[in-house]
């Protein structure tokens, strides 16, 4: 008997830990979102140095606060959930936990507090608990089109790092280590911001060759961002096209999305009455 | 009868001073335009302290020139508009009072009468001004295009924003304040100038450790640009082809643009005479 | 009769100047583009200081040579050209003139001779002198499709100098002259290297606020580079579309591009005999 | 009969040191990925100055190591392949040449042996030993799009450098050797930086003019990189498409990708039995 009433109330927090759907489950998650974004905000306070210098005892008040309650909401996540061990082990139980530890690792590493602003993939959360399913099936187009593209990603990757490395080594030649290119490594980093158009100019080349090469460097960079670009549209396109309103006479997509009749068999699409 | 005339009288303000479709009407909107560009032109020049500093008298009386004729514009506007309430809170009856505000304001607080040049957003009427439909269209066809993106791109953007947080810790740990990296704001904020290639160069990370997971992130920032990308094209697509030629028979879209038929119910389009 | 013999004369010279149908005509095209390619390099070898103070003479003559071949190139096509006027006044027919113009100019105003690099545009008839059709068919789908974007790309370009404007003149008063934000032309001049992902970083900001500011111009930047990327995307979708092979039984698009069959009519579009 | 047996063994050797369909090819593969990868980073290392001064003894065992594994490959190679000369002069084949070369150079020349990272070109190898023939077939996908944009991007290209060889000559003039335009192709290297938005800043105008001008010149490269990517995005889409699934009685593409009939002819693709 005991156990049964366990059992219903270990249901009731799990519906609130877990779910949004009741009321005090829709209420949880709000003040979960609110305290992550405060506790993030504590986080980026405690390293402003002036800051830090000022209101040292504040900040870890309230931060060992937030660390309390996140543990407590660990906790409760691991006795309501079914299978704990399963739950322990997934993405957001995975980042539930990283998002308290550090500030008991903080102890005996100063600094590590810092990382509890991995909690911040918890507010990923936020479109679940908006129950805004418009957001997650966007999301999920996005998430199809790049996993479509993957394959052409990593060879263009994979052409990419071949070609800063080249082009690194030859700039470290040609430049020397007299114009900031100390080293191959560095080169290459140097070849990355180059041809990703950040550009620091932290280095740059000094020798008319070097200027040369990466002038070279850098039109290919202006040029072959087409190529992710012109893989991720193709792929979005096919996604947002498979994810179309599909016939529910013949399942082949409406086009356009606002047709009458399908295209395919005919079958009137919105009926009077 | 007084009365009467009056009511006349403001149909006719109103017909100049909001619509462009008679000749003073037109003319209002012309000269409007001009005296919004040399405004501004002269708050340019205001803020250049070589020329502030010799002119500044004759600056003073031409700026609250214009600043009385937009007063007296602005209550012209009230004065002829059927709901002068729905107008004063409308987009451009906000703008058209902040085109003109700032400098009442430069009275209290000196260098408010910059502001000024909010103004600058009364030109976008150019569009509704030169009646240039083809442009209106156009901009319709854009604005469709990103508002059937703005789902996507929220996602997209919730993700970008989430990823610099932590980056950006994670080199303020890495790098330190030696390196300019001062604290976890600043930090996010070099992750944004890096993920969007912009790349300044007033932080930028010096330990190969710092320069390893910049270089990550940069090859990201290069290849998640994409993204937008692929979402906008494929939603510009869409609002392109919705804003096609209809059949004047089946109000399917006609394509291609000059056929001959339409290509769902066979109608001769451009039938000879 | 001596008329006549001029009269065919000229067509001779027309021919082979402004021609490249026949050897000779081919010829005179091959050896004005390698004139021009060494022009230029000469005139790029005058600006290098440690060249010009060496070789000063040599450069003079050689640049001199080139001038008066040029003003002579340039007296033959006034004279063979059957209407001089319309040659004179035509796009290459001024380029042409200016390409030798800066020399003589340069003995009133030194450094005028720099300008005559603008004969580089001449370089773009290769494509003319290669007869390669292929080049200027697919040049016509880039113009064409750039034509169509031009409505929607104006749109763009308002509003993004509208942004820079209003955003440009926030970071002057936010930031200041001691920022290296010295006047308002500067904060837009600032404001057009962020929003296009440039970021010299020559003027970058330095308060919190400013920083906050710039990174909003930056994702602004960096998430609407979409915009006009999706718009020669489409376009040129429409372009590449509208350029393909036509049927020749019923001129509508045939697709896929080597179909046996015309996907509207049904007509055998590689009969075997 | 020996000769025969020599065969024999020379076809063993070819098959496990070109191909990777039996155990000992594709163990002699995973092994040369190794080796490839450790000798760069050991190239790496060398050039990194602190490690070099005290490890050079270590390193240069190391790289002759390496490099005598690499030539007995080469030798290897050459005995078994059917063809010798046509192996010799393939692409492959230089670059198996490239990549020990530099070692035995560096005796001549200190530092032609950071030219070993060419090398890393080998590591593309890694497509075909893994046989992911799902990479090689997106990867001609890529490489189909590109050929198909070749001319469109000789064009682009071709406008681009007149471009900036104009303008980079005007700046050359407006700005003068003292804002660091010191010649013409310096200019020029600054044009290219700025319109293909990668900004070092080590360069940059100083005067109000130079920042007028280069904003036109930023503002045109951050709209004309949508050209390229037009190009490619459409291209790619081409590309797609034809490589899709064909109907196997009417060869026309199937679409949507997992369609039951094909839309062209009707026929049933997938057959329950």
């Amino acid at each position: 008997m005991a156990e049964r009433k366990n059992e219903k109330f270990r249901n009731k927090v799990y519906s609130i830990v877990f779910e949004s759907d009741t009321r005090p489950g829709r209420l949880f998650d709000l003040i979960l979102l609110w305290l992550i974004l405060l506790s993030i905000i504590s986080v980026f306070l405690e390293s402003v140095a002036s800051f830090r210098e000022k209101y040292i005892a504040a900040i870890h008040i309230i931060e060992w606060t937030f660390t309390i309650l996140f543990t407590l909401e660990y906790a409760l996540r691991i006795y309501s959930s079914k299978k704990p061990l399963s739950y322990i082990f997934s993405f957001y139980g995975l980042i539930d936990l990283i998002s308290f530890i550090p500030n008991y690792l903080s102890i005996f590493f100063p600094g590590a507090q810092y990382l509890m602003v991995i909690r911040a993939l918890r507010l990923l959360r936020v479109f679940r608990i908006l129950k805004l399913s418009r957001f997650i099936n966007e999301g999920n187009i996005l998430k199809d089109a790049l996993k479509a593209s993957m394959h052409k990603i990593t060879v263009f990757l994979a052409s990419v790092i071949t070609m800063v490395t080249i082009i690194g080594t030859l700039m470290y030649i040609i430049e020397g280590e007299e114009s900031g290119f100390t080293n191959i490594p560095v080169a290459i980093y140097w070849a990355i911001v180059t041809i990703t158009t950040v550009g620091y100019g932290d280095i740059s080349p000094q020798s008319p060759l070097g200027q040369f090469l990466a002038s070279i460097l850098m039109i290919t960079g202006y040029g072959i961002i087409a190529v992710p670009t012109g893989i991720v549209t193709v792929a979005m396109a096919k996604a947002t096209e498979e994810s179309k309103e599909k016939c529910p006479e013949c399942s082949s997509p409406i086009y356009p999305s606002k047709a009458n009749f399908c295209s395919n068999c005919g079958k009137e699409l919105h009926p009077k009455a």
